[in-house]
């Protein structure tokens, strides 16, 4: 299955809406919770089996969904900050021994805006590991070391952003890797608006059909925390839901059709994809605030991760 | 009828489209011209007749189709930037005499990348005016006066762009006003790829819904050149593109299929949008190269109007 | 006497001690307060004997001195910003009636980092002018009116920004002008951390040698109050009153030296300008955190013109 | 001796003016040029007492003074590159063996203009080395391996630069490292003016009194060519200069004079330090154009590394 989002609970859902199942994937767990108006929704691998179906390793993968992001206020950026922080360090609880050594690294290309929102994260982090060994008495009695890097993309470095990391981490050598990243979703209402939070680590590309190098535990050889922000949506996934919606529509008031039932099974998406992609073009649909969206978006993660370390 | 194009030549392609005409429309004329391998189209609406089928007033359209700006090297820049200047400059010739005082002015929001064009272009444009009163001796003999500005939009002034231009018009005393404005288009291949330069104004926002105050002579007593540059397409657009694909493909195979004659005559536009544009977002498609494609594209424009000055 | 310096404050300090005043200069009131750590200093030109000692208009200069802007915590920024907006609305009482409508400009170059200031600050102000007349049912009853331009510079315009301002004020009618502008001062202290209010409006550029058309009550009919703020010393003025030093050092060893006590005064500023200033390049000092100043001052600045409205 | 710059040829005239030398010192051999108006001086430093005379290892110090950068065209920014590429390729053919691996690396932080030429150059550089990988059809046979990176700085990274290029050099393996970094300068003339190219490696920060580590041969394990940009001056230096020359007018006016021949000899820059500084900043000197001249000489740099490339 062909899943086109990088998001763990999107890919459930599509998962069981074409296998028409009523409960919930086996080897998967789920909960829902609503604090202060944000929804948190818990997606839990728990086997091979669960993974094999949607397609992400076994792991946690926690989504919070912030109500209008564009035009947050200061006290709504705060809230969300600090649900993000509870959840991060639920996490740390599970993978860290008390303040060891965090590195926190934004993925993408600064230059182009809808994938420029791991490098803005990583501005606004609060680092400490140079002044716990140039300037300790800046810090708290116990500070946990925290650096951050953008190390651009394979495009700009023409280097696997996975080698990059693979020397800084043996030569550095952090505890945890936090890793923000842009990523692909099937809805438009989740662009800049929603965050998975996965202990999995990150194929980074993997929504956009440009897998790049795993990042993860495996290749690191350290816990690497996900951290996902939808902020392209396809234009051929759009145009592909919208014909789905009109066939079922049709279906709907002529249910014996036939030939239309058949149209169903077909994949929509190359189809489609062939009339919209001319020249090569990697078409996306941002919204036209993407800038703004972005700027809070950014606030809300750093801020985030800053209260949780 | 509802174009959601600000292109008279798409326009005049949906006109003709959609009442199956093959002849020309009645009060446009059209002509094509290939200059290495830039495609020049020129649109003359002759009458009122014209005028009221594609909704655009009398005047001259000439639409200049870039090929692959993206990639552009220096040399088709600036072979661009030449075939721009010289239809620049036969619409100078009807409505100056000689070196006339000329202001550019960038329309659009620096802050929002699809809509940064305008502002981005003013930034290149060489400015005489102030040298010409202030230091001459850095000029060549009998060079013209060019001022440049770019206002920004309703949303970050609170004052109407018309509002603050008849001001500057009437206190300053241009002869010529050259406005620089993104569009929007129906086709995702035009997007930072065509210029439509027209000698009948513009009417900013006109082709995403949301038209603004009419920049032009009838509105500020100079002539006024706009030159339009693609940089969005509608989500809802694409979508419902694709479903006109699709029924037509549902027709050649099955053509008795009444029902479906009838969707057609539907407008699939809004009841897509409805499902598209949650939440009052105005998504637009952009492709991700977006940034990179608004500098080429603002060097190709700055420079054409440098050189047609 | 030659100031180069744009602060009232500075200038009576200076006209003091050249005239080895001890007493304050007639036509010229000061006085001084202190604000949760913040120092607000009053200088009150009263009459024309006042005004041609330190070569400012008639009116009110209020000088505010912020420490430590480059570290200033989100509590410092609100704190330093309501000052500011005390002494604004203090102003608006004596220039205006009631919820008149205001327009706020930006002067300066938003591509070159210390002059950016002015643009910088009015991407951040609350408009509501437009919403008055399009959505009034998102502003609260009895809204005041509120606009904002950055008109650029005459080098990126070619026309002088008083030229702009008196057509847009003319066709526009706000009823007072707020104008943000960068200054000179003669202290690296002050870069970026002091805020100067006058209502007797300001020549652009005057502080630097490169004055521009007054924008004021006089040119433009409606009160104008500026808010400008230190960003550059020239380097000349630097070097200037560091031999000033020097040379009090040795007069203090060796105090009948005859010879020392010419030079004194001599304009050491044009000797030192000559060596220091080859190639007609206009240097000046800013630190080397302008960039993260110049964001946390415009924070203040504009929050406290936005609580001021 | 405390030089305060960069420059292995400013500090060679510093060291023989102090030492009041006409010969060359011994261990420097240097030479001067004239290409097309562009001045390029070699400093070579062949043996230790040379090395410990000017404070800089034993290698090759290659400078180029380019005309007025601020004014530059196309084809004197094409002039500048060409110049830099030739030097460039002969240090390639003294430390490389053919067509080897080799990563630029863009020192410096982004967010403060005087710091963001390495950054900046990074950006420009054509990349081959994922292309030779993964689409090697789009290269010329036998095209260089070339990868590029900007790895911010220990203030926003919080792990030295060092640390963090080891880890890379180490797993990535290129053959050699180019390094482009902002330098200190004792001329105001110099800045975003010259080029130092030194196959010695560079220790950042070393010219504004804050050295981070090393990154040459002797700890990265490959040689490493430093492309250096002068683009700040120290306040105190041009103030401490401005003495000097005062100094020496009132010595040539007044030779007896016992006092100041005392005063000659002491170190003016940390007094004046102390008068200039106040409160910790760093403040430096940079031209009110810095943003300009930052982006013709980031093109030229750019261009010559390709070129050489």
């Amino acid at each position: 299955m062909d899943f086109r989002t990088d998001l763990a609970l999107e890919r459930r859902d599509l998962y069981r809406k074409a296998n028409n199942m009523k409960e919930e994937i086996p080897g998967i767990e789920t909960n829902e919770e609503e604090k202060n108006g944000t929804k948190v929704t818990r997606v839990k691998i728990t086997n091979e089996e669960g993974a094999s179906a949607i397609g992400k390793p076994i792991g946690n993968y926690i989504t919070i969904d912030i109500k209008n992001v564009k035009l947050a206020t200061e006290d709504e950026i705060q809230n969300s900050a600090e649900i993000l922080a509870e959840e991060l360090r639920k996490l740390y609880d599970i993978h860290l021994n008390g303040k060891e050594d965090i590195l926190v690294v934004g993925l993408g290309n600064m230059g182009v805006t809808p994938d420029a929102l791991g490098p803005s994260v990583v501005k606004d982090i609060d680092i400490t590991r140079h002044l716990l060994k140039y300037a300790p008495q800046y810090l708290e009695e116990g500070a946990r070391p925290v650096s951050a890097l953008a190390p651009g993309v394979l495009g700009t470095t023409g280097i696997e952003t996975q080698e990059i990391l693979k020397g800084i981490v043996d030569n550095v050598k952090p505890k945890l890797l936090i890793v923000i990243d842009s990523l692909a979703s099937k809805s438009i209402e989740r662009i800049s608006s929603t965050v998975q939070i996965a202990d999995t680590g990150i194929v980074p590309g993997a929504g956009v059909g440009n897998a790049r190098k795993e990042i993860s535990k495996d290749t690191l050889g350290i816990p690497v925390i996900a951290l996902g922000i939808p902020t392209v949506v396809e234009a051929a996934t759009i145009a592909a839901d919208s014909i789905e919606l009109f066939i079922e529509k049709l279906q709907q008031d002529a249910k014996s059709n036939e030939y239309l039932n058949e149209l169903q099974n077909e994949d929509k998406y190359e189809m489609i994809k062939e009339v919209l992609v001319p020249n090569d073009f990697n078409f996306i649909v941002t919204p036209k605030e993407i800038d703004g969206l972005i700027e809070n978006m950014s606030s809300i993660v750093a801020r985030g991760i800053n209260i949780s370390l």
